[in-house]
């Protein structure tokens, strides 16, 4: 019997899940849990109803797991602890100093149900934590780099949205190449923000808006622009929708380090990737580990688990045998 | 207090667990075990001895993993499958196809002695069976690349040296460069044989060989050379000692798989490997594995594993606290 799967919220990341879950055969999706008007909401899956989230509780029995595709900044911390007292559950929180505040709380909700809750699921964090990980635990001495990009930071898109006289905005996170070169030939620099990530905005302005005023403003805005070489783009409405509208990302990921008895071999692991959708990607890694959560429920380890604890082999639905003779 | 740590065999790989166990704070190398005379071994680490591998199993107390350094064609098949009946093993068999059969094998009598195995441990098998698990699991639909090099083959460079007139030789695997820069694209390209990689060899000729007829030998040596753009470069002891000394390696792993309900987004998963020292770089990945074999057994988690069956979190000296406040 199919894994059977529900999805909590109807944003850009929960019709990532909706779209990719058909290409796993073992799964189903077998329901859409909304805040909003059920009835309001128009879904793509044939035979698929949505439902009010209020009546998520009363349907425990009808689902395996449930993506909770809601924001970190409030959602988050607030439905994965709840919603782990009666369902195994995974999310893609990402606001990393409080990870392990929201971790706590989590693990405590899911251990007393028994249910398995897997948290900060996704590529950043994610892929690219396990990255990290497996990096420095094989190069045990070296350096850590993480680049973003390029792709669409939505984080900054909103601040120069909120800048006045600002109509549509979005902001391009772009890596410097002579950084990522320098770090790829194993050079171990020290970098500076600046040094690593420069930042692209494209705006539309409101009509008669002091184009000046608001480069000024977008450039000094502490925290989001005045640390890095920021440039700034004007252009209109038309070409904003017709080249702006993706939501790709992607990023490295590179550990670089030393072996030898004088340490006199350099080593340079990279990882990478370059996403058109980065929903979708993101929604992608979300299911493989709602497959996982699931697996670990029946074999009664429960609690909070993040991509650290999770043995590779139970994201996939192949056996044991089938992954050690296709992929080893 | 420290994981005990034995190696079996003295060869390269043995050299580089040697002198990257020193990096690992929680591990402590114990002894090394030699089938020849132990007093004709010499190492590079004081204090500790070297034994003669007739006296292993008397000494089971004493270590709580061995790493075992042998070759995948004899040694492994049975080293492996005898000493995980008394202790916790690791290996790096690499011959693809028979790891079903060594998997049962080593499984049976790990799962006796209430011992963990893990096998076919490194960067091929290893690291890289690992990326090609994850980029399958997160992108269902796609297709996988893997490529090596540029880097020394050394059942490549001993092909070269059964020719005859051939004094020394080395060949290494070179990637395509347009074949990778299609699959990083996002092409999907079907690729032959001859289209992913060429071959360099690089070759010492005993004095008054025939050098066309030696060139001859190695670019139409079947399986080896004759599917390949080979390329054969005769050069003197001098250049051969110089230029051709080290053991560098790496390679490319890549999924290219598609998302959307039209399957309209792109998307590619890249990892690499630029490594100065096979061995030491495979050492390394051993000596991270070796601390999850002992977990795995105080855990009581018995049995043969491969990296697909070990949870990222096991690799790390760090708690799963540290980890997620510092990785994640």
């Amino acid at each position: 019997m199919a894994i059977r799967v529900g999805i909590i919220g109807y944003g850009n990341l929960a019709k990532g899940v909706e779209s990719e879950i058909r290409k796993n055969k073992d799964m189903e999706l077998k329901g859409i849990f909304t805040r909003r008007d059920p009835s309001s909401i128009k879904i793509k899956t044939d035979g698929v109803r949505v439902y009010s989230v209020e009546s998520l509780v009363g349907m425990k029995s009808y689902f395996d797991v449930m993506i909770i595709c809601g924001g970190s900044a409030t959602d988050l911390p607030r439905q994965t602890r709840e919603y782990a007292k009666h369902f195994n559950v995974i999310d893609s929180f990402d606001t990393h100093a409080k990870i392990p505040e929201h971790f706590k709380a989590v693990d405590e909700s899911a251990k007393e149900a028994n249910k398995v809750a897997v948290i900060s699921c996704g590529w950043d964090p994610g892929m690219f934590s396990l990255n990290r990980l497996y990096g420095n635990c094989i190069l045990t001495e070296g350096e850590d780099y993480t680049f973003w990009g390029k792709g669409v930071s939505q984080g900054h898109s909103d601040a120069i949205r909120r800048v006045p006289g600002v109509k549509n905005g979005k902001q391009y996170t772009i890596p410097v190449p002579e950084a990522l070169e320098r770090v790829r030939a194993g050079e171990a620099p020290e970098l500076t923000t600046r040094e690593k990530h420069t930042r692209e905005c494209f705006v539309v302005a409101e009509e008669g808006a002091d184009k000046a005023q608001i480069e000024k403003n977008i450039k000094e805005m502490p925290n989001y622009f005045a640390d890095y070489d920021t440039t700034v783009h004007f252009i209109s409405e038309e070409e904003f929708l017709r080249d702006h509208s993706r939501i790709n990302h992607g990023g490295f990921v590179i550990r670089s380090g030393r072996t030898g008895f004088d340490n006199e071999n350099k080593h340079v692991i990279e990882y990478s990737l370059k996403l058109d959708s980065n929903p979708e990607f993101t929604a992608s890694v979300l299911i493989a580990y709602a497959r996982a959560a699931y697996r670990l429920e029946q074999k009664g380890d429960f609690g909070c688990k993040t991509v650290f604890d999770i043995a590779p082999a139970l994201l996939s639905p192949l056996s044991g045998e089938e992954l050690r003779a296709t992929m080893l």
